[in-house]
């Protein structure tokens, strides 16, 4: 594993001395906190602990602004976030194809090890699959993740209500159109994947608003308009958005006018959606634009009773239904 | 998705109506602990979490004595169990390829949460990603797995120490051999995986053996060889083996026969390694033999002083010299 033309072989997943080699050579090196045990012991939890996983499958695994390792780590610690836990832990699991470029996986896995570390998240365990070409893309990942939920919190659909209003922490639909992108071998000046850690942000906004957070998700597959129909139905509301207050960089806007796409469909990996009660909305927003992650933060809109569903206010006045996602598949943005 | 016909498309991954249809009317019903959310959320843990991840990418997905979806819980199950951690909770993660029938899925989903079931273990969290065909091979799963480990327990290769026996807790090389001739669309009259959940017979030696069960390890890829091989590395000593004791079923001794298969470097999926000190050796057996899923269980060795290897004293009374698989690639056998 030297010289830079190796790739991985059917052996490297025998779990033999192949296998040993590529765990010694590149994987502890780069991950030092995953011991070859069957399991990785952590401390008991001091409050109620926050499950998830995710497989990453992104084609392009290098994308602008990211690539499948960085994508694996913010994916996982958003959705840990997202119920308002703080990122502990995470497992990493790789299926390699044969023939992948040994340096394609040191780099991802680079890529991975230090978007935890910035994140301040542990890789505590991991494991590795390779299968025959052609029966996998390159690199595919799951990350599971553990985290510590603080006492009182309760940041779950169900507690929005008719009043509430929608904040969307920052530009939206980037990741999804940077990667389509990237997979037509096209760019687009300034446009790159919004992928980044949400916590920081989302620990500042709990703190400051308590009980006042209502819910949050990150619309990341299916859009901010797939995912706003969830939340709409889960909670038995209609979510009113205000179409000139959606924050949308120029050259996203002129890229889905191009290539003919809603960005309201478009996966975002690096902002989230808040639902607070009216009275605490501008606090919300206060907190939000003083951290790097959320400062174009945003409200878009507000709970109203009435029958489960997204209504968009136009900017000129008249009123859109918003959908969930439908029949119109853009696969493996994340 | 009620004729029977249908296949998975594309649009089962997006993230819109169809993906919710397929959670809604699949995964939800079979899968009954998890919920819509980001993160499962789960009570704080009483003692030290053991946390463990594994993909399975197992070739065919359906062989005797098992299929893909009871291996991803069985793997991930025992694989707490090797630290003494009682397994609590697993998520779930799948990767699709377009094309897969619908039932097949249903079969395996269900499978899949019997044995979880059957285990004792809640499948709180889960995730689903869908590939264009020929960019996945039918079906992978991660489960990644979060037990709690007792007080007081240390079960580790570092706790082996010269003197120690060495226990199997049933016949070896059945699930590696069952898969390899199930690909082949091969049968062997009574043979089949060994797959099943190991962490009641764990629970009942560590609790008769207390500290004097040092260490455990299930001989998965790369089987009894290999991993014998990297525990003599990690403590340091020489393991001898006596080839008269090794636990193998007559048809596995043929079916290798045949096909030219050393059943050292075949996967076992239901029996573990037990490694405890000399003088509890004869009541880890007692207590091994009382539990249906270790009842053939048998002393196989014992560490002595010497170079880290692993060496077989066969029936004829020579001395093999057992390495680590090497350039001998069985894979997908997990």
């Amino acid at each position: 594993m030297a010289s830079g033309n190796e790739i991985i072989l059917l052996e490297h997943g025998s779990g033999g001395q192949a296998s040993e080699e590529l765990l010694e050579k590149l994987f502890f090196p780069l991950l030092k906190d995953v011991r070859p045990l069957d399991s990785a012991l952590l401390p008991p939890s001091n409050g109620r602990l926050a499950f998830t996983t995710d497989t990453f499958v992104v084609s392009p695994i290098f994308f602008p602004g990211g690539d499948i390792g960085s994508l694996a780590v913010h994916g996982t610690v958003n959705d840990l976030a997202m119920v308002g836990a703080r990122p502990l832990f995470l497992s990493v699991a790789f299926i390699l194809e044969e023939g992948l470029p040994i340096k394609t996986l040191k780099q991802v896995v680079s890529s991975l090890a230090r978007a935890a570390e910035k994140a301040g998240v542990k890789v505590v365990c991991g494991d590795t699959k390779v299968v025959p070409r052609g029966k996998a893309d390159q690199i595919f990942i799951n990350t599971t993740g553990l985290g510590v939920v603080p006492e009182g919190t309760e940041i779950t659909p169900h507690r929005i209500c008719p009043g509430d209003r929608i904040l969307v922490s920052g530009p939206i639909a980037e990741h999804g159109l940077a990667v389509l992108l990237a997979r037509e071998g096209l760019g687009l000046e300034g446009l790159k994947s919004d992928s980044q850690p949400l916590h920081q942000a989302v620990a500042a906004l709990l703190e400051a608003l308590g009980p006042e957070l209502h819910a949050l998700r990150d619309p990341t597959r299916g859009g901010l308009g797939s995912v706003l129909n969830e939340l709409a139905r889960s909670c038995g509301a209609t979510f009113l958005l205000q179409e000139k207050d959606l924050p949308l960089r120029p050259e996203v806007e002129a890229g889905c006018e191009i290539l003919g796409l809603d960005p309201l469909y478009l996966a975002c990996e690096g902002c989230f959606l808040a639902f607070v009660s009216s009275g605490a909305a501008e606090k919300a927003l206060a907190v939000l634009h003083k951290q790097p992650e959320t400062r174009e933060a945003k409200i878009i809109g507000e709970v109203r009773k009435g029958p489960a569903q997204v209504v968009l206010q136009t900017k000129v006045g008249g009123h859109r239904l918003i959908k969930s996602l439908h029949g119109e598949p853009l696969p493996r943005i994340c």
